[in-house]
């Protein structure tokens, strides 16, 4: 798994393609992707729990969990959402289209989009390159990850394999991210593609299994979109596996949804670091979580980040803002590494170099460790810092 | 009530003072101040809910309500918070020799901290500097004002006045804010002062009613800090008061606190304009409150109106995060004004000139109405924008 690949395995059954279609203004850049398999396939999904999601939110949830998924289509630059009726036919209407270009049913076919909200769904433009769109299907998924990109500096792909029996399967993700990120079920359009065995009635719980500890577990902005999806598709449905080799096969497909939310935290807009921060010694998972949370939408703490400053004070803030409301004590022990540095052991400050601290702060990842010695349970989450590019990019992004 | 005024009329019953006393670097700055009456007086407070919170918020915690209040010694530039029991015994300290300087019991003594968390409290500085803050009491609050001030840029003042049969009272309140601010029960150091009657077993709800609809209704940049502290000190006690009359002074009270309110979000960390959201139409007010703080604290709305974009996108958006996981359902009809102009009306999307709105959004104060179209609650909240500034302030605080 690597992020320097130029072109990455997909799994047997699947073909992608992406293309530019003319919905962005910057006609330079694709804007169209799509999925596709060759037969039948399974699809598990989680979806935003935004109460204004996007058409394509509505209209997938009402498919999932599907054992007969054949297409999943995706278009950037519009998010159609907050299009009203009109937004809802023309959604519709494209997957009609597209069934009929592949041969296929209509409920076959599932959609994403991303991109502003509220602008009229550019249905006429989409229809009139779906026929270059399947031209362009091959076993490869570099330009439908390309295709899903808005601000991202990157695309972001991940894949692993991984071994049930003698055979060797594929798992590969793509995913774009940016800004709107919040871990709040699904947290962006992620999608995971595998020729590993499923069976259907795993499909759904292996999904929201695997978004717990991956794309649940990512920041950008704290803001969650109407639009967040992650899907998982699998071409080799079974009709039992044992838990041992389900566990294997989701354990590969997390690691491949890791990989991607850690990419989509290290490419927040504007973001020069990755943070990486691990609560541990909760009394339980939901404590843990709520202190993860508050640390990685932490304004103070992304800027502090930013600024290379182990102003730590900070993180011990947002962990009690996190903690506000909850059973926790008032003033109860924590324990704060920076780097691997201590700098408050059981609630005593501890002195260090500020300079050298500084200075170890200074690389692409930034580790943060807080223990609540309460407890034994941990998690780990990503964000970015917040710098003066990350309000650039979002104070003119419409007009 | 006025920005303007260069000197404020104080209550009957007060004195104060403000002074520099070494603990900032910048020594031209003052750094600690002090409110004293001259008889005994009621105290209530709202203090933060962050599971961390400073030495002084523990200790005056246990002193609240009041009908003893004598003094409040207050300090900018040190938080003492995660100080551990150094901090809580030189808290401690300090108020025992402030009393014994002041001729009261130290019980009468409140404290107040701001400033960086997890460094030494620096007593002896402050210890050295009580002499001459006493020496400075006057009946001003000018200079206490400016002593409790860290990044702000203006120190926050507002006064009203309130008849109560045939006599005028006065109600004056200062504050700090800029970073840290977040609604979650007191959300800054604010202060208000009033000779107006108010009996004892009122003035701890009273405190409590006047913040649910001022400082809890402001934000600047989503994090509670550690040493939020309102407090209400009255040095009429009375042993009854009609309900009427009761309520005019909370009117007046509560006219205070929503100015300093909001001269705390114009005056957030590098902001350029007041943001003023309405929520009405909610079945609660519980729903109105979720969604107002989603808007209020999301980055993209902030940034969106810093750039002058009428994305309004963003503000359903927000919306919809806020309502996440309620029994909201989903694409329920909403309204949206940006400055008076209807963008979104019952949900569908409303045609406007974006270059008209965009300047109409050119103005200090940008005011923001949301419809919920399900019931007669509303509620109505402060914020500012997110700019560069506020990168380059908090990226570099510390060190």
């Amino acid at each position: 798994m690597t992020e320097t690949h130029t072109s990455f395995p997909l799994p047997a059954g699947f073909l992608c393609s992406g293309i530019i279609s003319g919905i962005k203004e910057d006609k330079s850049k694709k804007d169209l992707g799509l999925i596709h398999t060759k037969k039948d396939a399974l699809l598990g999904a989680v979806y935003t729990q935004n109460k204004f999601p996007s058409v394509h939110v509505g209209y997938c949830r009402n498919l999932t969990p599907s054992n007969r998924f054949r297409a999943l289509i995706v278009n950037s630059g519009n998010a159609n959402a907050a299009t009203g009726q009109k937004g809802i036919q023309a959604n519709l209407h494209l997957t009609v289209k597209l069934a009929s270009l592949l041969g296929i049913e209509q409920n076959q076919v599932f959609t994403s989009s991303t991109g502003i909200i509220g602008r009229p769904f550019p249905i006429a433009t989409i229809e009139a390159s779906l026929g270059k769109l399947i031209e362009n299907l091959q076993p490869d998924c570099t330009t439908v990850a390309e295709a899903i990109m808005t601000t991202d500096t990157k695309k972001k792909i991940a894949y692993e394999t991984v071994r049930i029996g003698d055979k060797h399967y594929t798992v590969t993700g793509f995913a774009k991210g940016s800004g709107m990120i919040h871990p709040n079920m699904a947290t962006m359009l992620a999608y995971i593609l595998t020729d590993a065995p499923i069976p259907f009635a795993e499909i759904q719980s292996l999904t929201a299994r695997v978004s717990e500890k991956s794309f649940n577990c990512v920041s950008v902005d704290g803001d969650t979109s109407t639009n967040d999806s992650f899907y998982l598709i699998c071409s080799n449905p079974v009709a039992k596996l044992q838990q041992r080799e389900l566990e294997s096969v989701k354990h590969a497909v997390e690691k491949v949804a890791v990989a991607l939310a850690k990419q989509i935290a290290r490419d927040g807009e504007g973001a020069r670091h990755l943070i990486e921060v691990t609560v541990c010694g909760g009394t339980s998972i939901e404590t843990c979580r709520k202190v993860l949370r508050a640390i990685l939408t932490s304004s103070l703490v992304k800027t502090a980040i930013y600024g290379k400053d182990p102003n730590w004070g900070r993180l011990l803030m947002a962990a009690g803002n996190g903690l506000a409301g909850s059973s926790f004590q008032n003033n109860a022990p924590l324990s704060i590494k920076i780097q691997e540095i201590p700098v408050l052991v059981a609630g005593e400050p501890v002195e260090f170099e500020e300079a050298v601290l500084s200075t170890a702060m200074d690389r692409e990842t930034v580790r943060i460790e807080l223990d609540l010695h309460g407890g034994t349970y941990s998690i780990t989450g990503w964000s970015c810092d917040l710098t003066e590019e990350y309000i650039h990019i979002n104070a003119d992004y419409t007009t």
